[in-house]
């Protein structure tokens, strides 16, 4: 029966022998496919756009790719669901009526609550756990997609109530065969995190390239500019669904960000300058240490 | 009589003959001594710090080096202020009494309109220029300093009531010497624009860095993180006086920016995914406009 992968010996089943299914053949996707090129038995691409998924069997990223996952698929072991958070969850909802036997379900998705919840609800064959790696680019597409976008880089993942210890292995296994650095987390305090050091920095970007958009003053603008506004270039449909499914976090690191913003602004309309000095000195020591304690050149 | 320039002949005069005093042996100071090293006839060194300027005589960044400029200094033709932007002013400021026949003056402060305002109060016999090379580092100090800094980068020149033909001349010519390229502008458009395109960007970068080092969120963070918070580096004395003598400009820029923050953060409490789709599409179309006109890559 087409679909069907046997729990049992999923375990022992060799990483050169997985079947892996990959939704979304993006930068993300595209890159996990690059990076698992020639190390598992099948690739199979599942893309909506026709130019993509050709373009993706023409540069032999993946050894075959359809529109959508069909009950007619070729069996999967591992299906990596690399699409937008809540497209992420609506092919989760969708997946026992196409699986009925169940297969092994990893997803890379930025925000992990609404994700885990999703994998969670599944029916009890399936094996399924979260994952986020903690890379990117502010550019999109299977164009721009590398074989070494994951080296390096770390890979969080999320226990669910599908998380079995093969399907942990399985994706174990998948972080270090594409050379990135595993990270066990729970969901709820990756949002928290990540609302922080990702969804929050990304808003900040985009609100400073929307403030200068109407003059060009880009004209006269440098590296920090150009640093500072990349995440604007983030593909919209991925930052709509982040935004959306991690709100409440969000919102409250903005809340943090935006009454640390109102102290500095009250204190430069006083022309206090013992305040401002104290500010941009905790702020210049706070960049030391992120240099120190591991923050990335 | 030490310290004489005749302005007559200073138009004639070769830029390989020039004695060029440099103030402030940090960052910006440190790397333009080291570009136009062997291109003019002295180059002179003035820092408080004794340790900077032995570090400097002794990897020959400087031919001489001295605490302060004082009556005593030998003769300058061009005497540039690589220094905080209140220490330029307070230096312009003084200059009368130091060199009482005049000297050619060029600066590299980061805000224009007050260093513009002292350089216009100068004695008729003062030559001077307001510059601001559009560089940096997000580290400082002359051990970050390199000679390729200003390489390929713009350098702004802004017009004071000291601006003659012969002291712009002088300032083309270094910029050429360095490798940057020359760009005119009045100093009150140009902290209009550098409100917006540097001075913001720092501030937001650092209210980021601020809002995540109480629990060391940076632990899971990457290069989107790194390259937004990247300006809370900055130096904090250059900062400061940059914050504090384009105030009104920065206000405005900060004003115009919060403005934009509300109405997304609205859209997101409302879960408005209509107007939060339009937002980040504009600052997505922002991004890909700002890349194709010339943003820095």
């Amino acid at each position: 029966m087409p679909g069907v992968t046997d729990d049992n010996t999923s375990t022992a089943q060799p990483f050169r022998q997985l079947r892996v299914g990959i939704a979304g053949l993006g930068l993300m996707g595209g890159s996990l496919a690059l990076a698992l090129r020639g190390q598992v038995r099948l690739l199979h691409g599942l893309d909506r756009d026709a130019a993509t998924r050709r373009r993706a069997l023409r540069e032999g990223v993946v050894d075959s790719a359809e529109a959508m996952l069909t009950a007619g698929s070729p069996p999967l072991d591992l299906l990596v669901l690399a699409l937008p958070v809540r497209a992420i969850v609506q092919m989760l909802d969708n997946l026992p009526a196409l699986r009925p036997a169940g297969c092994g379900v990893l997803d890379l998705g930025s925000a992990k609550r609404v994700v885990v919840a999703a994998m969670s609800a599944l029916p009890e064959h399936f094996e399924a756990i979260g994952g986020h790696p903690l890379c990117g680019k502010e550019t999109s597409g299977l164009a721009a997609a590398s074989a070494d976008l994951y080296r390096g880089q770390r890979f969080v993942l999320c226990p669910t109530a599908r998380t079995t210890g093969a399907i942990r292995d399985r994706a174990l296994a998948l972080i270090e065969a594409i050379g990135a650095r595993p990270i066990l987390l729970d969901a709820d305090e990756h949002d928290v995190i990540l609302a922080a050091t990702s969804h929050l920095p990304y808003v900040i970007s985009a609100t400073l390239m929307r403030s200068v958009v109407e003059k060009r003053q880009w004209s006269l603008s440098a590296s920090g500019f150009r640093d500072v506004s990349r995440l604007a270039g983030g593909e919209p449909q991925v930052m709509l669904d982040i935004l959306l499914t991690n709100r409440d976090e969000l919102l409250a690191a903005l809340a943090r960000y935006r009454a640390d913003l109102d102290f500095f602004q009250e204190a430069l309309e006083r022309g206090d300058e013992r305040a401002l000095a104290g500010w941009i000195a905790a702020a210049h020591a706070a960049h030391a240490a992120y240099r120190r304690e591991g923050g990335i050149a």
